[in-house]
């Protein structure tokens, strides 16, 4: 028997459009965006993919995107979590600041190290920046050594499991499939654990806005198509290409 | 120690504004509602009232409520529970039909038997009528002896109330200020259980749409203040008399 684990990244949000790091700032689709989820509605529907359970991160451009979906679809109604260890990564003191800016100011190598490299994080985030979460409601249940103020991939990959194993992976084993909108960090982290890549790979993997990404799961939760695949491969690739080249 | 629970009729849908019976029928909020839902959010957010928890029932019309209310609030985060238990009285054969030409065929008294009597309900709807919900596949784990072809209000409480008991008083014992978004009749069957209202006394409560109203309630979950209030009490009392002359 397979499962099947349909990922889905939120479309473009009002920062994507000034071109600044977003991280866990809760900022809004744009009008872009919103056309990107009820594009997914339309590949999902179109390939009959009818998620029965929805688990996403608790930032808005998701949150926003998983309903769109999701009523366009007609499953309004199935179950949905939240959680923040499927927030997008914690960029830390990059957090607010303007990409091609921030690539002017300390060149690309350190640029690149920080916006891909697997173990190294920007610098933190004073709880004090206008950009910082620290009081955010929505993290009070987080004690305080949880809560990041940056944060590597593989920091990402380190708070994301434990919602997979405890959350997602049992909705998985009882047959259900699951929709997971999320960010283009937390889902690289999750691809990672799927298909096994390693830490050098994964710096070059990207993952397109809107696109649901469908992974079949055998048994033991391996995918049984390496990567899974794109409701529309084409779209698939010409974005991962765009992604590749943003902040340029 | 007193709980905050936070009950909102959804606003005006497409069928409300054809005067159709709507029960089970997953319409849409029209633009009326949007605004409503909108009002509602601007309500709490001057109160002060910051829901921890949402529950709704598995219908569009109040899904969509919650969600712009919580938009609006900024706590689109928090976490959801829906329920068909929360749902609207099933209409039975009323479904889809013209209040004014059922009041017109059938006449003043049956009519106002089956809107408002506690315990008549109309006559069951077929599983093969377009406005039947078998085979939604909403319902699919619903077994079909709890799956209604009608109710009366006395069966909405009846089913609502384990809902109520297992799902919403928890969260209100742990101290959540809890928000229930769902529909004129499981609230109203909600209302008549925390405030003690008798069969006949209930015929003649209405619950306006879209007006949060908020009990505070004692430790044994009674209610503060009887009735609750209204976070607008002036329009609250402008819409009730309205719902009363609907159909008329």
């Amino acid at each position: 028997m397979t499962s099947t684990l349909v990922l889905l990244r939120h479309g473009h949000s009002e920062w994507n459009a000034k071109n600044l790091f977003t991280g866990w700032v809760d900022v809004d689709l744009n009008e872009q965006g919103v056309t990107e989820a009820e594009r997914g509605a339309d590949l999902l529907r179109d390939a009959g993919i009818a998620p029965d359970v929805l688990h996403t991160s608790l930032l808005r451009r998701a949150i926003r995107t998983a309903q769109i979906v999701l009523d366009g679809i007609d499953r309004h109604w199935i179950p949905v979590q939240r959680s923040w260890r499927l927030n997008e990564r914690h960029y830390g003191a990059l957090q607010g600041k303007d990409k091609k800016a921030t690539l002017e100011e300390f060149g690309e190598e350190q640029f690149m190290e920080w916006r891909r490299s697997y173990s190294v994080p920007p610098p933190p985030l004073p709880d004090d920046s206008e950009f910082s979460q620290a009081g955010d409601p929505r993290y009070a249940g987080l004690p305080d050594e949880l809560m990041p103020r940056t944060e590597c991939l593989a920091d990402v990959l380190d708070r994301m499991l434990p919602y997979w194993y405890d959350a997602i992976v049992p909705d998985l084993l009882s047959g259900r499939t699951v929709l997971v909108t999320a960010h283009g960090n937390s889902l690289r982290a999750l691809v990672k654990h799927l298909d096994g890549i390693g830490e050098e790979e994964i710096v070059g993997l990207n993952i397109p806005t809107g696109i649901p990404l469908v992974y079949e799961l055998d048994d033991d939760l391996r995918p049984v198509e390496k990567g899974g695949r794109y409701l529309d491969p084409e779209a698939a690739a010409d974005a991962i290409a765009a992604v590749a080249n943003q902040g340029r």
